[in-house]
């Protein structure tokens, strides 16, 4: 249980803020954070009457079904779970059963993650009084060494719709061993916990699935419910039409973005390499550029679907900026997702290769080593600025690998593009100055204040685990949907984590997996831009989204990704 | 005079916007950006009565008077002008002759240009019905070339409040010699134009005074009237106290400063190095440390007053470090100014070392040319980190020169500390892992969105320039003071731009400048600041100032510094 001496400085300085009786905080709040406290968050209207759960028909897996059921024997084929009004009154919202939950953030931060964890708290409090909440503190590895603190109403109030996971924090441990699943469950029944939620991105739903089926198998009480979280907006499906955060990150990177666009066209001589956060997926980089219209963007889904090399890369941008130097345009804005290269087969192949060469050691000064890369591979090496080059060579991980993450793939870009441009200078096919800036947005966009969508999205994703577990579910993720309707008319319920998972086969064993959502290339919002890009790469049609307001014109504005993709904007 | 064929893509869809019947412009606006263009700018109380200009005392100049006199022997001595309300009514807001003006940006884009012309335009619309304005397009090579266009109300109409130069757009050039004085002479004679502004930094500033020198000089009727533009905040003085544009870029940057802050509270594990744009005076870095409370915040002004060096600087964050460490936090937030290193004498003094090694052309692949260095100056070069030891002796600009400019000072300084940090963890100091993280913010705080004080403040600046041209006065800055106290309390004038000017010698000759305002460590911002820094550091104390907001509270927040140097706040 949480002693005095687990708190740190910040704990104490955030407690102290007691809730206001004159309506001011104390001084570690900024005015516009201070302003966001006490803003009230709207609930679906079915929240407002009294509501009852009715499942749906059984579900399946989004692949292999018949290795999940092995995997998941007691959860496997759950249907999904809807909250309706319940007009005879029996509602669940009646059984006054007081609860003991506990909740816990896994991995990197999303803005929105406090608002989950009061919608928990704020639901047991209506619904449930009595109640009690704890947070595990730094992710799953609270769980399994019983780090955690009691979420009273003082402790909770201060991170009302602010950003950060700081409240309890974030960890990015697994519980993934048998001995590590029984300190999970000597935690929980310790502490007699009805309910555990799981904020989390696909590996922590994939573990809260696991830990919801072993604590079954046990005939445990204790129930496990999931919420989707990530910035990179790549856990979703039809039933989670999106994961909070996303929305909050890609307006922030937005609000850089079109301050650069303007930068860019005021100047006249800069074109501005901004690379977005985003690894396995490019769904933020390709947000970005439905919000901003940036002339060029890449997304990593279609460079790999196309088989497309670095040099194709490379070579679209240099036609681009010599078609605009045509045209009188010597400026411009280019967006890249941060996992391009992990897209790039050749890259792979490359990498691989590299490694090999590096674990037997026979790298040579005078370069004779580079008789062992494959004819490609060696041109492609060749076709990469002297400086990744050098960087592939020296940096090695503790493994002896090379370092592909530490590549910045802007700065790289630039320099390709720059070399192409002198050739073509040489030519005397370009004639106009390149002058290249790189920039990286992306821890800036992790923990800002959340977007009025994502608080309200995460309170209504808290308030709907609270009653998940209120009755008796387990194994499924909190699920908000209609989202492009006003608040009052979404849909509060959970699907069962086993529909979202399909297996990978690693070191000869089936491992469950809940498969990352890439860009569709075939989907809403990757069609609007592919029909809009030529238009964007000729001619500016930047827009500046500005900084995000929350209140006024643009406050209640959602994304386009997820209006494209409910049907709801052309 | 403008044709059409000088209209770029840009000018044709901005022009296309027309005031809208309906309230909504085109979809080349975010919902925000459109919001911004109707937004009503109150005006100081003096412009809404009948007013008349007063002459103050005569003047003198900021250092060298006798130098400064001969520099402007027709401007010298003038008095400052101040607007009052005139109860007699002869007033010249009664005087309806008609002006032709035109208006130039000059330099780097800060966030309220557009509202500076827009201010004079609704001016002369106001009380010199009939006038016309012009734009001088791309800075001052516009006024040399005769580039321009008419601004007429649908021209100026979409940028109303918007951020960025593109309007006009900006330029460096300067009108410097004979020849190029007489160009801008032909221009504004040609055109017949009574009137000027020049809105930019101290440069243009000293250019706009020298021109205003020379047509007075000529007996020509084009009077030069000033604006004080620059991000940076070094363009101020008693009657001028702030410079446009600083506000918003240090609420940008703020914004994203207070981001990572609660991303290094939530993942407890990083550094954040942040270098904040800023070259000359590190105003920036210190307005951002009293909006956010980072750990540690370099100011360069006082690590060249107390002759400080880079070890010095290095030594003072792994104090900071250590100690955080013994308090159980492994992570921070540290500001550094771009400008860092050109504020250490000992790296001035090997960069000239350098240049003249390079310069003879001995050096060697063993290093014996480090010889040449003095003991001092190698015991630097030796404490560099290899990278940057090799990107000075590689990176040459066109003249041979090392480039410091393309030192990336944030990531210098990670390097540095973690050597020192590696070699306390073998004396068994220091015990964590140490994780930076380097960021710039510099190019999208330029062209952001204006604050609702950088557009209300421009507006008045480019009002009040209008009524001083009215009025036939030259060679004034624009001044707007009494900014602490609402708006329609300020006051709006002129300041004499000898009286900002002392004189450099270049080349055996006296040449005039507008000598930069640096931080003062004495001045009330600084003294703030330093007063409060130990407890930032070992405390953690981070405010997170949030998006800055249009509406609501915030939205009328003024920058500290400002506050601070008005004497406004304690």
């Amino acid at each position: 249980m949480a002693s005095p001496s687990d708190l740190t400085g910040d704990d104490i300085a955030r407690i102290s803020i007691n809730p206001p009786a004159t309506g001011r905080v104390a001084s570690v709040y900024s005015e516009v954070q201070a302003s966001r406290i006490d803003h009230s968050l709207p609930l679906p209207s079915v929240f407002k009457i009294p509501f009852k759960i009715v499942d749906g028909p059984p579900s399946s897996a989004a692949g292999n079904s018949e290795e999940i059921a092995k995997l998941f024997p007691n959860l496997f084929g759950q249907p999904s779970a809807l909250l309706v009004p319940d007009q005879t009154n029996s509602a669940i919202s009646s059984d006054k059963k007081k609860l003991k939950i506990g909740v816990v953030l896994s991995g990197g931060q999303a803005p929105g993650g406090h608002n989950v964890i009061c919608g928990i708290f704020d639901y047991l409090e209506e619904h449930a009084k009595g109640s009690s909440l704890f947070g595990f503190r730094g992710g799953p590895a609270g769980i399994m060494k019983g780090k955690l603190v009691e979420l009273t109403s003082d402790f909770v109030y201060p991170y009302r719709n602010q950003g950060g996971f700081d409240m309890i924090c974030s960890g990015r441990d697994k519980i993934e061993t048998p001995e590590q699943f029984q300190q999970a469950e000597e935690t929980v029944t310790k502490m007699d916990l009805d309910g555990l939620v799981v904020i989390g991105g696909d590996d922590s739903n994939t573990n809260a699935c696991l830990l919801a089926e072993y604590f079954r198998g046990k005939n445990m009480k204790t129930r496990v419910i999931g919420c989707p979280k990530t910035i990179d907006g790549d856990l979703k499906s039809k039933e989670v039409p999106t994961s909070f955060g996303f929305d909050t990150a890609c307006k922030i990177y937005s609000e850089m973005i079109g301050n650069v666009m303007i930068d860019a066209r005021s100047t006249g001589k800069y074109y501005h390499f901004v690379r977005l956060m985003g690894r396995a997926a490019s769904h933020i980089t390709l947000e970005c550029a439905l919000q901003t219209h940036p002339n060029i963007t890449i997304i990593g889904e279609e460079v790999s679907e196309k088989k497309l090399t670095l040099k194709n890369v490379t070579d679209y941008i240099v036609d681009v900026i010599c078609k605009r130097a045509e045209n009188g345009y010597n400026y411009g804005v280019i967006l890249v997702p941060e996992g391009l290269i992990d897209f790039i087969p050749e890259v792979q192949e490359l990498i691989s290769e590299l490694n090999e060469i590096l674990a037997q050691g026979n790298v040579d000064e005078e370069g004779q080593w580079k008789k062992n890369l494959k004819e490609e591979t060696l041109n492609l090496f060749e076709f990469l600025p002297q400086t990744i080059q050098e960087q592939l060579m020296l940096e090695r991980d503790p493994h002896g690998n090379v370092q592909v993450a530490k590549i910045e793939t802007e700065k790289m870009l630039i320099q390709m593009v720059e070399t192409e441009l002198e050739k073509k200078k040489e030519e005397g096919t370009y004639k106009r100055e390149f002058m290249g800036k790189s920039h990286f947005f992306g821890y800036e966009g992790r923990c800002g204040l959340p977007t009025n969508f994502d608080a309200t999205y995460c309170y209504a994703l808290g308030y709907g685990a609270g009653s998940l577990l209120q009755s008796g579910k387990t194994g499924l993720i909190s699920s908000v949907g209609n989202l492009a309707a006003p608040i009052e008319k979404w849909t509060v319920g959970g699907t069962p984590l086993t529909s979202l998972m399909d297996v990978e086969r690693r070191h000869g064993k089936f491992k469950p997996v809940i498969k990352k959502a890439m860009v569709e290339l075939e989907g809403a919002p990757f069609k609007k831009f592919a029909s809009q890009r030529e238009e964007w790469a000729l001619k500016n049609r930047y827009i500046s989204p500005g900084p995000i307001q929350f209140k006024g014109p643009g406050s209640d504005a959602i994304n386009h990704t997820l209006l494209l993709e409910l049907g709801a904007q052309a």
